[in-house]
């Protein structure tokens, strides 16, 4: 069997195509532009990076993007303060702090004081704790990539067996509540479970978040399986380039499995894409544009959110 | 095999007792008696019970202990300016809004009410979400009770199998999550999940906390299993007497198993012990009189967290 690959990049460019089709929709019916604000702390080479593509991809479809560059010895307080702010400034639907934060600021505090209704990374407790309880949450967005990437290939979830190898609060914990909700008997592993090659094989679908690299080998997979790549490892290979490897080997795996997400290009842009997709939804949101988000439009395929939520309103008018 | 049966009642009483000690310290050294306030509307028989044995319970470890019973007609304005002063009462440190409510009254508005500091129960969203994220955090009583009861039979939980079988947010979601930060490979079954006996098969821990009398029979566990029977179901046999039966056929599981819990008196008195645990723990917090809890503490065996951190206060002074 040779796998098939999920193209990320393709789906992640389809996701976006409808965010900036709903922000165009609320722009010219509603006069609503929504904001989203990154906030990096130091200059952490991966996190200018990232900081860069989110702007970038904010501007494309047609959001006010603000960035806010701060030095690395920037004070806790005053980085509050800058949130204090952000979250007063109505023209600003998404707060992002970017990760990882310095060892002098504390990242929890920084994290829980940012609005929960402009808090597009769902990692306020506010929001985990609705997520997890099953109720209407913004969801982080790595976890919502990975479930619409599978729906791409599988439309009904229930009742599949699925494994996530890693218990992060960013990827594995989130993501398990939103399988485990789409009707998945979900077995949340770790790197130290024992058997995990045994438990991978039992599986329909392995999520290999756990942030090791080329952990997944092929014979841990059942004929057929889904196989979802979250890892992104940089490996030094014997000629001294560096090479980015997932946390599945690429090559056996594809020879197991029936669908197969590429490192780069599978869940890496749907995370960016899903920032964008949860802006849109908190512009709305917060707002009042909207009933309330239904948990199964947010957990089986929440793309399809905003625009249904748009159409409702521009129905009842804005 | 002829499992053991784990003494819920007795493993409960002693929590109890630890708890009665405790209260005693804080009041001799810091002059501090902890309350609890439960709230109650309408009569139903059950939730009468249960509300009664609850304050029973907590006055007889020394807290001040206050009932409210509101008609089942009460507004849902009513029952939400009374948490609000209940919220400002500093002798109030734990407060309980027994479930279920009217229908007229929203679950959600009046659980999001409360103080989280004094969210007895745990089922505010932001100590969901500090739970779900390994952080310090008022946690759900029944799945506190569970964790420890399997610790009086193994110590260390680090790698075993474990299978919970339902999902609520009351039991089987809080419960993985627990678990999971122990080291244990958690799967979430739920009554629908596909080969639910083989699943079962496997795990080195069965809790069943489906809610469905005798679904787990003793062909389903692996010999030499621990069993953990959350359920509580009423049945009617032949001669229309009601009998109370767990989610497990107990004769046949304990044929199999090495532990096995009965009900009633298994995990039940565990649920009100540390309902009396958590008041306790946030009569400390609230005024300041320890560190932070730490998450391994609450995990592992949260009855040893009062009596430690009163003991680091007391050394410091109240």
């Amino acid at each position: 069997m040779n796998a098939v690959q999920i193209d990320g990049k393709v789906i992640a460019e389809t996701l976006r195509a409808r965010v900036a089709r709903d922000v165009a929709l609320l722009q010219a019916n509603c006069n609503v532009t929504p904001g989203l604000a990154v906030v990096l702390v130091g200059k952490d080479p991966a996190s200018s990076v990232y900081v860069k593509t989110k702007a970038k991809h904010a501007q494309a479809v047609g959001f006010r993007s603000k960035q806010f560059l701060l030095p690395s010895n920037v004070g806790e307080a005053e980085l509050l303060k800058l949130i204090e702010d952000l979250n007063a400034d109505h023209s600003i639907d998404g707060i992002l702090v970017q990760l990882p934060l310095p060892v002098h600021i504390d990242r929890w505090r920084v994290l829980e004081a940012i609005d929960p209704a402009k808090d597009v990374d769902g990692f306020h407790p506010y929001n985990v704790g609705r997520l997890a309880a099953g109720r209407p949450a913004l969801a982080p967005c790595t976890p919502l990539g990975v479930v619409h990437l599978i729906n791409t290939v599988v439309s009904d979830l229930n009742g599949l067996d699925v494994v996530v190898i890693g218990r992060s609060n960013i990827v594995g914990k989130p993501l398990a509540t939103l399988l485990g909700d789409a009707g998945c008997t979900v077995t949340g592993a770790q790197l130290q479970t024992r058997n995990l090659p045994e438990i991978c094989r039992r599986a329909d679908i392995v999520v290999a978040a756990a942030g090791c690299a080329e952990l997944v080998r092929g014979d841990w997979l059942k004929p057929g399986a889904i196989v979802i790549d979250v890892g992104i490892n940089r490996t030094v290979g014997s000629t001294g380039t560096t090479k980015i490897v997932g946390d599945v080997a690429f090559a056996e795996a594809s020879k197991r499995a029936s669908y197969i997400t590429p490192v780069p290009g599978g869940v890496g842009p749907m995370t960016v894409a899903y920032l964008l997709a949860n802006t849109l939804s908190a512009a709305i949101s917060r707002r009042d544009l909207s009933l309330a988000m239904g948990p199964e439009d947010r957990h089986v395929c929440p793309p399809r959110v905003p625009s249904r939520i748009l159409q409702v309103d521009l129905q009842h008018g804005c």
